[in-house]
């Protein structure tokens, strides 16, 4: 931390020097960090000095990433601000989730992940390691798993010891995933004998849920599986094993006559109950290891094992399900970071809301959430920026009360906490320059590139897997370096953008934000309009041309808007309802990416287009009657399991 | 390559596809490169197929780094031009010296370096590992060398395993460099009892050249040696070993009168013919090794061993005299990267030049040279951007025939050259950005970024080692992260504004173009005046004042003289001397910095100042007498060994 605040001031700090720091734990931690340690901490600075103590060592790291974030300057130097703090999180399990199977993520990149996380005070990550698209773990037992499973692409054992060190010298647990019985494709290509169907089985390449199941019937399948889950449980230290059992969707199992029969004579109704027997049998074999069973809500069931971790990614049902049958819980629905979501949209999601229907007992099951990052749409050079700053929202959820939940402050400090990222190595900013760079192409002079970043600085990937709609034939291999895939997943130009909107609306305009808004859209509409010229030579500039359209259209519609606000004219009934029906269109989902200007430009057109009131209360009236009359949509409902499917 | 071609053009390549890409070579080469080997290859790309032909697969690596650069975009999409392209190395050694002493370069930097290398077809990596400042390689049979000596900074000789076949892999040689007698005050730390005067010795942390140096007449010396270099040689498979042998001080020697009584008992005459005792010695370890030895040029003395490699840093005497002795030599002298000249002045720097006084036998032991990376001003974070894309200058230089020699051909071509590094993974670009924003600090907004940006952009670190003077008491533990370490090396707005003030200025001046010049003046002005109270709560304001001034000061003088020239008013003799001298003040070096502006500046100011001609022969004379009048210094000569020390 030192050595990060030399490289901010230029100064040359501690060493040598007399410590300002005083850093105690009353109690070391043991080797690796486990649910429910003690992470609290106190830490004061006064003008004398700053000191931190803790519980454990694991409180002190916390304390120490909050101190991290507390370095600021001034007009007259750099300083800590006088504080007070006593620190404890809210719930014990704070964790990201990362898919390492659709995209491959080396292990440099999770260790810059888990840097990340430390500074969000995160304490799980969840290595989602194995898929139908890929097998990313090293089985000397069974080496037919990952190299055939996984292209080469993999960790080796020595690597995950080295990550769950990494880790560990940070306070965060490794949790492993490995996710049985569907999502196996990538299992069966080496070991087709266990599979429901004969095969042969290939990695599959293509996104969505594939009908690969092992087969619960074959009692090889459990020889597997206790001979990998023992390898497994040498290298992950963690008590926590995860098994997936998500998105079954048991057509083989339907489809082999032998496998029905079993169900038959086993009384074990259905499928479910079938995937229900399995799970009982992994559960025996991870209990024989010393290990805790842990999977996604299809796992509920009425002989799920006692004991068994539930996380919930379809919806609040399942907290309520699992807490009622004695199951603590994890909560991830809200939580998909891949559905591109805005910041405050996840920072809203508790998984014990102010109005919770769950009774005090259940609430105690509730051990907290993780951030998802599946990776059908993010590489390894796009994975800092999936993730960062967005997850911060989901840690600050999680570790701190309720009510804190103030989304202007929020957006506030995201901006110095992404700074704080790329203090530590983080790649969020760099990467997408480096991508909008390469994208332009070699012969980009600086303005071409200018351009081209004043127009990727409005757009937003499209929101709720709506990529997999405008790009269904899509495959592992194709590379994810697009128009949609150097975007800030969310725009703060937009947003910036439609705060000024509000404000300016929320009274009687001023001139001068007028003329401001109008030289924003104006430079906007420049870039737009000259930036498929522009990259002509770039090879990619039929990727941008519908976007430069919209956003040019957007322009045209928001000056003239404004023009009317400066010149005190009003738009007519027609022209509202024409440029409301326009803005409809153009802010709609557009390929990869979005234009996520609806909201100000109907307030504009709108606005442009009602008679100006002149009293206080008038003006009132005006600001209900706007926002009424601007067919503003709400947010898309979450994508349900079905919609996926 | 092709994996990095699919993420420039977002296509599909190769993956199962009818290859397009023929490779062949005649021979496959041995585990590691070696001098001399065959790197000649034959291209040819028609409409129907690439073929890449050579005589061994270091041929076809070569080719390949050709064939990467061959990927252009135009309106009508990708394409790779017809060419036929038979090409081979003028010298064999090609090589880039990397001190990872003075600062800290760990095994990943080099890797990357090393990416950029075989684009630049370089073949040798020239290891600078001990110094006063720090020994960095761990020793098995002496651990209190590296344990002691490098802050725990050093290579396990796991990781130069790793790194030399990272580097074969890319036809790359890697050539150690331990350096002894002098620069030896980190061997010392933990070997006082070596040392030629009594110690205890710490590491230095200053720069500059320290007195310490091994005692020649101590038999336990050699015996360390012998061990030490055996060691290495099982690590580093090259047949060369660089002894340094650079900057012997010899104080310490001359103040050891058993020293002194050792140069008489032996007739070694003096200091420096202990010197030569102590190389042949080490000379002989070496032979024993299977190894032959190199040294800097001060290793030159008539009992220097046969077959001693001489490279030259003290200028191309050395080069004369140690091929006259019929010692092989390599340049570094003109190739010091560290004194932030300009690519295109490296690029005039030869080996062999037209000129050349070597008799013919004495041309043909210049065996090539190498760029030089001394760390005293260069992070880790800023290693790539010192070193590219100059450095690919000298590659170009040491490769190509002696004819290629347009610099503007040069300039052209780097850009594209500095995509394809970036493409590689080089961080030139992205740790510059970085840091940019780091400097500017969490409260910057946009606009505050460009400004210190366009700032930025016309500033250099100051040359010839000027840094060394500006900040005297520089040691290892300063940041380096401040104005000067995030600017480019050579800023491509100056030298693009000088050129376009050429081209105004060769013939009568067009409005259209002043107008540009005054555009562009125009924005740095604003830019440099708003610069310090945008920075004001950054926390480093006070490091950017007097740059933003004398930008300030230099659009004033150019815009004043652009404005004379645009309304055809002519300026006084007073005028321009004022503001020729005004110019000399501020060019100059400015602490860490300078800016590069002189020429142009005194241009426009004396053109504005002289009549203007009207016919075409009146015109001729006017640029001729524009030159003699703007009094532009001449480029200082390169620092000499004793202004260094």
């Amino acid at each position: 931390m030192l050595r990060r605040w030399e490289a901010r001031t230029g100064l040359v700090l501690g060493r040598g020097h007399k410590p300002g720091v005083q850093l105690r734990a009353h109690a070391t931690a043991a080797e690796f960090p486990s649910l429910g340690d003690d992470e609290s901490y106190r830490l004061t600075v006064s003008s004398r000095e700053v000191r931190l103590e803790a519980q454990t060592t694991w409180g002190v790291l916390r304390g120490l990433a909050t101190l991290e974030q507390c370095l600021h300057a001034g007009p007259r130097g750099w300083f800590l601000p006088a504080l007070a703090i006593a620190d404890r999180p809210r719930f014990p399990w704070r964790g990201v989730l990362i898919d390492v199977c659709r995209h491959w993520q080396p292990l440099e990149s999770l260790k810059r992940q888990l840097e990340a996380m430390a500074l969000a005070k995160l304490n799980v990550l969840h290595l989602h390691l194995t898929e139908d698209q890929g097998f990313r773990i090293e089985s000397r037992l069974y080496p037919r798993l990952h190299e055939l499973g996984s292209d080469g692409e993999y960790f080796r054992q020595e690597e995950i010891r080295e990550l769950v060190r990494f880790a560990a010298d940070r306070g965060i647990r490794v949790v492993p995933e490995f996710d049985v019985p569907g999502h196996t494709t990538s299992w069966l290509v080496g070991h087709p004998e266990l599979g429901s169907a004969p095969g042969p089985y290939a990695i599959r390449r293509h996104w969505g849920v594939a009908e690969a199941a092992l087969d619960p019937t074959n009692e090889q399948v459990y020889v597997l599986l206790a001979g990998f889950l023992g390898e497994m449980a040498e290298i992950f230290p963690d008590t926590c094993v995860h098994i997936g059992g998500d998105e079954v969707k048991a057509a083989h199992w339907s489809g082999n006559e032998r496998i029905q029969r079993f169900i038959r004579q086993h009384n074990l109704g259905d499928n479910r109950g079938l995937q229900a027997y399995f799970n009982q049998r992994v559960s025996e074999i991870l209990g024989r290891l010393g290990r805790h069973m842990a999977g996604w809500d299809e796992v509920l069931h009425p002989r799920l094992s006692a004991g068994t971790l539930v996380q919930s990614w379809r919806g609040v049902a399942g907290l309520d399900e699992a807490t009622k049958m004695g199951c603590a819980a994890l909560l991830s629905n809200g939580y998909y970071l891949d559905l591109w979501w805005p910041a405050a949209r996840h920072y809203e999601v508790d998984p014990v809301p102010a109005g919770t229907t769950l009774t005090p007992d259940q609430q105690k099951l509730i051990l907290g959430g993780e951030a998802a990052m599946w990776t059908e749409w993010t590489s390894a050079e796009r994975l800092d920026g999936a993730l960062w700053p967005r997850a911060a929202a989901v840690a600050e959820r999680l570790w701190s009360p309720r009510e804190v939940r103030d989304v202007g402050r929020l957006y506030a400090r995201l901006p110095g906490f992404s700074a704080r990222l790329e203090d530590l190595g983080l790649l969020h900013e760099k990467n997408r320059d480096a991508m909008l760079r390469r994208f332009a192409g070699d012969t980009a002079g600086a303005s071409t590139v200018a351009a081209l970043q004043t127009v990727a600085a409005l757009f937003e990937p499209v929101k709720n897997y709506g990529r997999n709609l405008a790009q269904a034939d899509a495959n592992q291999f194709q590379p994810l370096t697009g128009f949609a895939d150097f975007l800030r997943v969310e725009s703060d130009e937009a947003r910036g953008f439609g705060a000024a909107v509000e404000t300016l609306l929320h009274d009687r305009p001023k001139v001068a934000d007028i003329e401001r808004l109008i030289g924003k859209m104006t430079a906007w509409r420049t870039a737009a309009k000259a930036l498929p010229a522009l990259l002509t030579a770039s090879g990619r500039s039929h990727e941008i041309i519908p976007a430069a359209k919209v956003l040019g259209q957007a322009c045209d519609i928001g000056l003239r808007a404004l023009d009317l606000l400066l010149t005190r004219h009003t738009g007519t009934r027609a022209w509202r309802q024409r440029n409301l029906a326009t803005i409809d269109q153009i802010c709609r989902p557009l390929g990869h990416v979005e234009l996520p200007l609806e909201r100000p430009l109907k307030l504009l057109v709108t606005a442009a287009s009602l008679p100006r009131p002149s009293g206080v209360k008038a003006r009132a009236a005006w600001a209900t009657e706007l926002l009424a009359a601007a067919r503003i949509r709400g947010l898309a409902a979450a994508p349900v399991y079905e919609q996926w499917l």
